[in-house]
């Protein structure tokens, strides 16, 4: 297992990640989502129907992005497996909906929110100081 | 095949991209690279040597998203395969250094450059007026 900078861990802090697992054919599968760091785990938030749910459901293994919006050259990558809880997802996703849209989430009828946790095993960054 | 949208194509003009591949253990594999539109393909440029060139001559399938720097709501995602050529592969990587950097770009030695042209085989965006 690997642990983060606080540099590397900084560039979680705008909320946002570049989210990259593997479909059912052996495709790769991409989506831009949000993300925070909790000391441990990027932790990040979807649902069972959505590609990438469905994905991690199948197969954990997971790679999640945080560039610097202000400088591309600025980034780190995080490699790992998915812990997958139902448990406060709910919840999770509202606290992540008040902190960017500063309003309750909506959560659409017949979906299961999911609530993922990704331990860093391998850890690449780049623009950062060691 | 799938079309951008002008609004579409615009998004891949501040010239990055996350570019999602699948490792030899299906794995996925995560990256931010140059690219550019050229009015049919998403246009890369790596190495044999690197991680993403090494999958893509192994599996080319390819994920490619630009988002907006100043709006990570706008967005636009390409899947397709990767045509992959050496031919012009050092001058493309070199034409992409003086546009971001100014310079000529130095191609270490014992690397082989390969250009990758993806044409849109499923288009995603959000964010965008359709």
């Amino acid at each position: 297992m690997a642990a983060l900078t606080d540099e590397q861990a900084e560039l979680f802090r705008p909320g946002f990640a570049s989210v990259a697992t593997v479909n059912a054919d052996g495709s790769p599968q991409l989506s831009i989502t949000w993300v925070e760091w909790d000391g441990e785990h990027v932790v990040l938030n979807t649902t069972a129907e959505r590609a990438k749910g469905r994905n991690l459901l199948r197969d954990p293994r997971i790679v999640v992005m945080a560039v610097d919006p202000g400088d591309p050259y600025r980034w780190v990558s995080v490699a790992g497996r998915a812990e997958i809880t139902e448990e406060g997802a709910d919840e999770h996703i509202n606290e992540l909906s008040l902190r960017h849209w500063g309003k309750d989430y909506e959560i659409p009828e017949g979906m299961t929110r999911l609530k993922i946790l990704v331990r860093p095993e391998r850890v690449n960054s780049y623009g950062l100081d060691k």
